[in-house]
């Protein structure tokens, strides 16, 4: 059976062919159709993707299960045993197509539920973030250091549109308190901010193939992945989630109790 | 007398020396500290930076008045007669400072207060935004198209904090009604996004040095700058500002009156 570091080493190379695919057809070379609304788009590239690096999943990985945003995955995961491959074919769809800029492919793979491999691929800056439990966290070959455990008050924080406009008064204070409030538009683009510090915490309404990698990264430099409420994540069902250093949570659950 | 194109070569030198400057001590060779509350910050090269523009543009323009925001230029400005060049020697400290990244070097010359050269330097991806009144945008030296004329519901927009947690319910509509919504926290990195068509407009409370450049370049580029009741700009007075397509500047009009 194959191990952990050749399905890390495989998993590398698939990534960055999906990114390449990607930045190779983002002038023209493809078609963009929307899904439940206008600001919900999916592109045939989304789907190339999501096909290249399922089929090469199964090849090197063939008793895994496969829960993936575009639909070639397995259709029922209802459990986490075993290995499960969760992907992200392009996060942050919409800017990729009216920005070729700030989008990212995402890949993790979850062992009996427990976050084992996770790759971000910063398409544009030709940057792969990823990590394997235990082993640390990389940008390309350099080591990442864990982020300053700094407050709120001295934290750059992401949120996403939906939260910031919802009106709810927690969620104003917390955005008003943090030193500055930014918003990317890719999960994928936004933890990348939290792993490597220029976030302190990042708050989003997220799906299982936009947290599963994230998180993983962010768990091993010893960063916080929990629902907004303080409980603890289940990649399946959790949906509003705090990524941040120690004291940004402390901080932000101080105003929400 | 010098002449407004060897004005526009020297400027160019002169914008990415600064650059270099704030690119080399970026990672700690600084001292910060707060302006008038803990998220408005100053760094010593936001000093040294403005000295080192407005030490030049005195040789090279020795006639000209010089605005800018650190108190190194003329200290009163109450027309716009002759040259007056206008300075924001780091736009987006706090990214400066927290990031290392999404900051921009501006400067812009006005001639009888008429937008005439403009300056934009993304200082991380060392690309120079420059424009001369008659002659075009340029990113480098590759020639900027006008960008597409799309409306608010096929458009990112970028809005400040402020206004989008003012729950003023105007602002509030506009921010929903668009594709998406970003908050890159630097008045320069958002005046490129609407310039390339990255995005299809940008609100933000502004000051001259904040304006004055992608003024200048977004003009050129057949864009809207609007005080964002519809009135005319003042570089010198004007504070809440639109940058927009036409048809983002008219959809936002409309749900404003």
């Amino acid at each position: 059976m194959i191990s952990i570091e050749e399905l890390d080493q495989k998993a590398q190379q698939i990534i960055r062919q999906a990114g390449q695919n990607a930045y190779q057809k983002m002038e023209n070379d493809y078609q963009v159709d929307t899904k439940t609304n206008y600001t919900d788009l999916v592109t045939t590239i989304d789907r190339e993707n999501e096909q290249l690096i399922n089929d090469q999943l199964r090849k090197i990985d063939p008793d895994s299960q496969i829960l993936s945003e575009e639909g070639f995955g397995d259709q029922q995961i209802s459990n986490m045993q075993g290995h499960v491959w969760i992907v992200d074919p392009i996060d942050g769809t919409m800017n990729f197509v009216k920005q070729h800029n700030n989008f990212a492919v995402m890949l993790a793979l979850y062992v009996d539920g427990q976050p084992t491999l996770g790759y971000i691929l910063d398409v544009i800056n030709n940057r792969l973030y990823h990590g394997r439990k235990g082993a640390g966290v990389y940008a390309n070959n350099q080591k990442i250091s864990q982020p300053a455990d700094l407050g709120l008050r001295e934290s750059l924080l992401a949120m996403n549109r939906i939260l910031t406009l919802s009106g709810d008064s927690a969620l104003k204070k917390i955005a008003q308190d943090a030193i500055g409030l930014r918003m990317y538009g890719s999960a994928g683009i936004e933890m990348i901010g939290v792993i490597t510090g220029q976030l302190g915490g990042y708050i989003s309404n997220l799906k299982p193939w936009d947290l599963a990698a994230g998180r993983m990264l962010a768990e091993e430099l010893g960063l916080v992945v929990k629902s907004i409420d303080g409980s603890s994540i289940n990649v399946l069902s959790s949906n509003l989630v705090l990524v941040a250093t120690r004291q940004v949570s402390r901080d932000i659950r101080q105003i929400i109790n």
